[in-house]
C-alpha cells in the first residue's frame, strides 16, 4: 500500500498500522480496507448508512451527555464532527465496501474512528491520539451488533421517506392527470392481447393510478416495522452495559435529528438476530417492481410503430432514435424503468436469502441486506422520477388511430345481439373476418340492418360500464 | 382417448365432442383436458380454488335471482349443486391443469359445465342438454376474468384465515411456552457463531415469538388487499353485461358464504390486469418463510450432537435415527421446515415474474401465480403445525451442558473488568485460552483474586440487562 | 389414523406400529406418514424417484449376489419385486412426501419396506415377518445418505434423456419447418418495439430455432455431472461397510438396467454434502425457460388481434375463444407455455438456496431439490410437446397483413440513402410521418423520383444481409 | 447543468447541446447523461464494457481500412484513441449509467463520441467538428444492437478468464494444501448435523476441492457460448450495411486483440434478441455461489467457539475481534464470502428475468443483464482471492479438540458389533449415553470387555473407506 500524501500510524488492538495522512479514518477502518478487496468504489457502504451513523452517533453522545456518563465537552466536539458526517462534508473517509464482516463492525469503527479524529482536530489535538476516543467515547454504551442494524433502519425510513415516496406520488399524479386527459377517448380493450370489448384510455390509466396508490401505501405500511430500532441491545440484545432508559433516549434523540418519529425495538434479540423487517420492506419494493413493469410494458407495446406496432400512444422523443426515421422513438425511459424492476427483483432476491440466514444471536449478513435495499430504494425513486418527467407527463394519445382501430374491431357486434339476434350477429362477424371488411360493411352487405340503424347501434360509448 | 366407463357427447362452439359417462364436465372442459396434457394429477387446479368457484358460482345465482334475471327454480338447484362443490363432493370432476389458458377461463367453464350438469341431473333432466346453461345461467353476468381473480382471492383468504393463521398462532404460542419454560437458564450467548456474553434461553426464544408475532401481522395485513374482489369487472374490467350494484352485492353474498368480510375491488381494471395483491401476499409469506428458516435453523445447530455439536437442546425423537446410537436424534421436523422455506422462497420468484408479466387489460399467469400461493399457504401451514406437535412441544433444555458451556466461556472475563482493571482481566483471559483451562483457574493461577472474590464477582446472571 | 381394509402389525426400533394391511410398506413408512402431514398427495415423492429406487434396489442385489454377501435366492426375489416398483405397480405403496426427513431416509426406508414384504410375499412369506429384511438385506451396504443422491441423479437423467430432450427436439425441429415455410417471408423488423429494417419470417423464426439447438446442448451437458453417482459412500462419503469395487459395480449395473452410461463419483464426499450437479443442471432448466419465455411471447404478440394487434400471424384455434368473435383465437398454448416457464424459474430459486445449505457431511434438502428439478423437466417437457401439436405445427403467415405493415412502413426509406442523398431522404421519411402517407405518395408529392426509380429503388428484398 | 470548467457546443440529429469543456464525449452522451439520472456513479456501466468498446472499436477500424472503406489516416487515428480506451486512461469520459436506453446505444455513442473527439484532438482539430465522425467512421458498419451484444460478451469473457478463474484456482489450490495437509487427521463425521461415522479432516476438504474443480469447469463451459460474438448483425440480425466477411474478420480481429478466441455467432437473430449465454453463464456463477456458501458456511462453523462451538479449525484473526476476549476470531472472511455469494444469487435472478424479456429483434435488458454477470465474476474473484489469503491459507487444525470429540463420541461403537454383538454393543452406548460416560468407560463399567480389547477394537481409523 503506498501513500502518495503521506502516512500517520493508528494503533488498535492488533498494534501500529499506517493510515494516509489525510483520512481521518484508523486503524481498524484501514485493515479492513486492505483485507477485504472485494469489488472497489462502487460495493462502497452506502452513503445513506453513512449519514445514519452521522446521526446516530450524535444522538448517542447527546442521551450519554444526559445520562451523566460522557463529558459534555467531549460529547459537544463528537455531535460537531458527527453533524458533517451527516452532511456528506466526510464522505471520502468512508472507503470500506459492502462485502466485510458480515455485522458491520468496521464500518461502525469507521464512523467512530473518523467522529473521534475530526473531533480531535477540531479541538486542536494530535489525529490519533484517541485523546476522544472512537471506542470509549463514540461507541459509548453501543456494539456493532445494535448500531449497524440501528443505521440499516434510519438509512432505509429516511431514503424511502424523502426519495422514494415523494417520487412514486409524483409518477401516480402524472399518471392521473392523463387519466384525466383522457378519460374521452373510447379505445379497443385488449385480452389475452386479442381485440376484446371497449374502454375507455382513461379507465386503462386508472388500473395504473390505482396500481400506484397501492404501491405507495404498501411501502410507508413496510415503514411501521422499519422505524423500529435495535439500539441498545448491545452485543446480543440483552442490553448489557447500557443504562436502563437508553434504548428508548436514542429512540428520542434519533427521532428528533431526523423529523421522523423511531421507537425502540419491543425485542431486540429479534432486532440483531433477523432482519424479517428489511425482507418485509424489499418483499414491498418488489411487488412495486411488478406493478411498474407491466405499466412501463403497456405503454411502450401501445407506444409501438409507428406504422407497424398497436400506434396508440406518442411518447416523448428525447434522443435521436435514428437519423433517417422520423417518428422512431425508442421507449427509452420505459426500458430504464423496467430494468430497474428486474434489478429490484433480483436484490429482493439476494436479501431474501441473506434473510433468512442469520444465525443464533446475530444475523451476519447486514451489510449486503441493506445494500441491497438502499439500491431498490433509490433505483425505484430515480426511475418513477425520470419516467415521469421524460416520458408519462409528454404521452399523447393517437386518437385516429385509436379510433380507427375501434372501429375496425368486429368485436363490437356484440352490440347488435338483441338488435338482430345472436345468430345474424355473429354471421355479421364471421362474414367481416373472412373478407377483411369491417362489420358495417359486412352487415350492409348481408342487409341484416340499414346504416342508420348501425350507426344507433354500435357505439362504444354505451360498451363502458354497467348498465 | 378411451373411455373405460362410456361418455356422452357435449357440445360447444366447435362442435361435439365425447366426455365420460361418469363425470359432470361438458365441452370445453373436455377439451380443456386433451389439449393441455403439461403434468398430472400434481398439477391440477387446487381443490381451494374449485371450492371457491362453488361459493361464487352460488353466489352469483342468488344475486341474479335478486335482480329479477335468473328463474328462481333454476337458481335453488345450481345453488345446490354449488353447494356440492363448496363440500368438496365434485372434486373429481375438476381435472384440468394449472397450465392451461392464461386466464383461467377452463377451470371457470369447468365450474360452470359441472354445475349445470349437476342441476340438470338434480332436476332429473339430461346431462348435456344444457336445460340449465353453463354459459346463460350458470355464468351470468361473468366473465372468465373477473370469476377467476375472484376465486384466487376467496380461496387465498379462506386459505390463510383458516389454515394458515390459526397454525402460525400454534406455533407462536408453544415457542413462547417454551420461551417462558426456559426464561431461568443463562446460557451463552453466539455472535459470527463465537462466544459472547450471556443471555437466557428464554430470551433467544423470546426472538423467534417476536418473529412470528410479526410474522402473523404481516400477513394478516396482507388479507386487507386480497378480500377485494374483482367480481363485476367482466371482460376488460368495465363492467359491461353487469347490472349497476351486481359488483357490491357479490361481494357482500360471498362474505355471507364464507363468514369473511370482502368487498368489491375499487378499481376493475387494476384487479383484472395486475395482481400485485397476490405479489404482495407472497411477499409476506416469503419473509415468514426466513423466520421459520431461520429459527428452524437455530434449533437444530442447538440440538446437535450430541456428543460433538452444540448440544443445549434436546428435539424429541420420533423415528428411528440409527438403530447403535442412542440419542443419535436427527432433526426430521427441522429439516421438513426448511425444506418447505425454500419451497415458499421460489415459488415467491415465480409469482413475482407471473405478477409482473401482465398485458394490457388482463395478467394471463392467474393459474400459476394462485397455485404457488396456495402451495405456500398450505406448506407454512402445515409445517408449522407438523412443527409444533413434533418438535417444539417437546424441546428440552439441556441445562448441565448449557451450564457447562457457559462457564467454560472466556467472556465472562468482562465481568472483571471494574474490579481487577482491563489489563488483568486481558492477561486472564489470555492465559486461560492459552493454557485451555478455566477462567477461574486463570485468575486464581495468576494471583489477581480470590476463589471467594471470583465467585462473588463473575456471576453470568447479572449480565442480562441494562443496568 | 383409520384402517378401512384392517392393519397389520410392523416394528422397527421404536417397537410396534400398525400400518395398512393392503399396503407393502412397513414401520418406519408410517411413523413418517403420520409424522409428516405436509402437503398431500401434490407433495408425494415424484414417481421417477419411486422408479430409480427400483433400479438401485435391483442393481443393488445383484451386486451384493456377486460379491457373495447375499443369498441368491434372496436376492432373487428383491430383483423381482424390484422390478414391479419399476414398472410402477407399486406406486401406491409409496406415499411419502417431499417434506420429511431431508436426507429421504424415509423414502429409502419405503423402498427398503415395500420390496422386503413384496419379495416376502412373492416367497409365500408373512409380511412383516422380516425374513427378507428390508435393511439387512434391501438396504445392504447402503445408507440413506447415498442412495437418495443415487436415485436423484438416475431419475433426473432419465427424464431428461428420455423425456425433455426428445420433447425439446421435436419442438426445435417444428420450429425449424416454419423458419423454411417462411423463408422467402418478407416482414419487417421490430427492436425497441420500433419498426426497424427487414428481415425474413424465416429469418425471425431462425433465431428461436438457434435458441432451442443451443437449449438442448446446455441440459445435454449437465448430464455430464448429473450421470455420477454417491453411491458407495455410504453414511458420510468414505465408504463404510462396502466392499472395494461395490461404487463402480453399482454404476455399471445401474447403467445395465438403464441402458444409460452411469460412473461412481469421483469423490463421494462432495456427492453427498453437496448438490451441485443439480444446482447446474437447473441453471440449464433454467436458460431453457429464459428462451421458451421469449419464443412464446413473441409468437403470441405476433399472432395478436385479429383487427387491432400485430396481426402477422395465425395461431391455430383448439377451443372457443368467444361465441361471438370469429378469429378470436386466444394464444392458450403461448400462456400455458410461459406460465410453465415462470414455475421453472421458481423451481430454480428454491433449488439454488437448498443446494447453498449442505452442511458438513451431508445436505438435508435433496427431496425439495429433486421435487424441483423433475417439476421443471416435466413440465418442460410436456409444455414442448403441447405447444408444438397444439401451436407452432399449425401457425400460419398472414402474408397479406405481413406485406401490408411492411410497405407501409417508414424505414424502407434507407433504400433511397444512396439514390437521392441523405438530406432528401429525410425529407421523404418526415413528410410521409407527418402526413399519414406511404413513403411512396410522399416521395411522388415532393417530386424527388418517379413512380418506377421508387419501386426500382426500394425493394426490401435486398435488405436481408450483407452485400 | 452547471459546467465549473466550462463547455462547448455538441450537435446530434436534435441540435445543439452543451458539453463540458474538459470532457471528449459529445451531445448524444450528454443528453443520456441528462436524461437518465437512475443512480449515481455506482450505477454507471462497468470498466469491462468500456474496455470491450475500445477493442471492438479499435477492431472495427482495422477491419473497415481492410475493406477499402475507412481512410487508413482516420483508422490510425481512432485505433490511437481506442488504444487509450482500453488501458482505462478515458474512464471519466464514459458518465452513463446502466440504466438508460436497453440496447446500450447511448453507451456505444459514448464510445464513439469520446473516440472520434479524441482522435480529432490527435490529429490537433477542433472537438466536436466531427471530422472524424462518431456515426460515419467509429461506428461504420456496426449498429449498437450488434455492438453492444459484442462488448458484452467481450468483457464477461476477459473477466471470467483474467480474474475469476485463476482466483478460484487459487482457492482450490489452497483447499488442495489443507486436504493434504489434514489428511491424517481423523475426526468426527456430522450428518443432520448429528454425530456420525468418522472421516478424516483431509477427506472432508477433498469435498471442498472436488466441488472448486467442477466450479471452474462449470464456468469455462460457459465460456463456449459467450465467445461466439453478434458483431456483423447489424440493426436486427441480418447483418444489412456490411460486407460480406466482416463479421469473421471481426471476431479474428477481437481474438487477436485480447488474445482469447472469439467466433461469429452462428446466428445474428438469436444473438441480439436474446441473451441466454448470459443467463447460461449466470447460472455457473450461481452454482458456483451454491458451492463457497457451503464451504465458507462449514468452515465457520468447524471454526465456531473458541470454547462453546465446534472448535475443530482455528481460522487467523485478522482484525481485533474484541479486546478483551482471546481467541474469539470473527469468521469476517466467511461473512464477506457468503455476502458475496447471495449477491450472485439475486444477481443471478435478476439476469433470469431480463433474459427472458427480450421482444422481437432486441433483447432491451442488455445493460442490465451485463451489469450483474460482470458484478458476479468480480466479486466472486474477489472474494476467493481474499478468502485464500486472509482464511483457507491460515486455517489451523485443532487436533486436540478434534480428537477428544471423536473420542468422546458414541457412534465408534458401530466397531464393536462383530465382537461383542449387536445387542451388548446397543447396551454400551445406551449406558453411555445415559450416564454421559465415554464409550470405554461403559463399556469397562457392564464388563463385557476389558481395555485392552477396547483399545484393539475401537479404532477410528479403520472407519475410513471401503475394506
Amino acid at each position: 500500500m503506498s501513500f502518495p500524501n503521506g502516512f500517520r500510524l493508528e494503533t488498535d488492538g492488533f498494534g501500529e498500522i499506517k493510515v494516509p495522512a489525510d483520512k481521518y479514518w484508523g486503524a481498524q477502518t484501514q485493515r479492513s480496507y486492505e483485507n477485504f478487496k472485494i469489488g472497489g468504489p462502487r460495493e462502497r457502504m452506502p452513503e445513506p448508512v453513512v449519514k445514519a451513523f452521522g446521526v446516530l452517533k450524535k444522538s448517542a453522545a447527546i442521551v450519554n451527555e444526559e445520562f451523566g456518563i460522557l463529558d459534555a465537552g467531549i460529547s459537544k466536539l463528537i455531535q460537531q464532527a458527527a453533524d458533517e458526517v451527516i452532511e456528506g462534508k466526510l464522505n471520502e473517509h468512508f472507503p470500506l465496501v459492502v462485502f466485510q464482516t458480515g455485522s458491520g463492525t468496521q464500518s461502525n469503527m469507521n464512523a467512530n474512528e473518523v467522529i473521534s479524529n475530526r473531533a480531535i482536530e477540531l479541538k486542536g489535538g494530535i489525529m490519533g491520539s484517541k485523546e476522544i476516543h472512537p471506542n470509549n467515547h463514540c461507541n459509548m454504551a453501543q456494539s456493532s451488533n445494535d448500531t449497524f442494524p440501528t443505521v440499516m433502519h434510519i438509512a432505509a425510513v429516511t431514503e424511502i421517506t424523502h426519495h422514494l415516496i415523494p417520487k412514486m406520488t409524483e409518477l401516480k399524479d402524472a399518471l392521473a392527470n392523463k387519466s384525466k386527459e383522457f378519460e374521452h377517448i373510447v379505445k379497443i380493450g385488449r385480452t389475452h392481447l386479442q381485440d376484446a370489448t371497449p374502454l375507455t384510455l382513461g379507465q386503462e390509466f386508472s388500473g395504473y393510478v390505482q396500481q400506484l396508490i397501492n404501491g405507495i401505501a404498501r411501502i410507508e405500511h413496510s415503514l411501521i416495522n422499519l422505524k423500529f430500532l435495535a439500539q441498545g441491545g448491545t452485543a446480543v440484545g440483552t442490553g448489557l452495559n447500557t443504562k436502563i432508559g437508553f434504548a428508548e433516549r436514542i429512540a428520542e434523540q434519533v427521532s428528533k435529528e431526523t423529523g421522523i418519529e423511531f421507537k425502540t425495538a419491543p425485542n431486540k434479540f429479534e432486532a440483531l438476530a433477523a432482519h424479517d423487517a428489511i425482507v418485509e420492506s424489499s418483499g414491498a419494493l418488489n411487488t412495486v417492481a411488478c406493478s411498474l413493469f407491466k405499466i412501463a410494458q403497456d405503454i411502450r407495446y401501445l407506444g409501438s410503430g409507428p406504422r407497424c406496432g398497436y400506434g396508440e400512444l406518442s411518447l416523448p422523443e428525447n434522443e435521436p432514435g435514428s437519423s433517417i426515421m422520423p417518428g422512431k422513438v425508442n421507449p427509452t425511459q420505459n426500458e430504464a424503468m423496467t430494468q430497474v424492476c428486474v434489478q429490484v427483483m433480483g436484490n429482493n432476491a439476494a436479501i431474501t436469502f441473506a434473510g433468512a440466514s442469520g444465525q443464533f444471536e446475530l444475523n451476519v449478513f447486514k451489510p449486503v441486506m441493506i445494500s441491497n435495499l438502499l439500491s431498490s430504494i433509490r433505483l425505484l425513486g430515480d426511475a418513477c422520477h425520470s419516467f415521469t418527467i421524460h416520458c408519462v407527463e409528454g404521452i399523447q394519445a393517437n386518437e385516429d388511430k385509436i379510433n380507427k382501430l375501434l372501429h375496425e374491431s368486429l368485436m363490437l357486434v356484440t352490440a347488435l345481439n338483441p338488435k338482430i339476434g345472436y345468430d345474424s350477429a355473429t354471421k355479421v362477424a364471421k362474414n367481416a373476418h373472412k373478407k377483411g371488411i369491417t362489420l358495417k360493411e359486412s352487415a350492409l352487405e348481408l342487409g341484416v340492418l340499414t346504416e342508420d340503424e348501425f350507426d344507433e347501434w354500435v357505439v362504444p360509448e354505451k360498451m363502458l360500464g354497467p348498465s
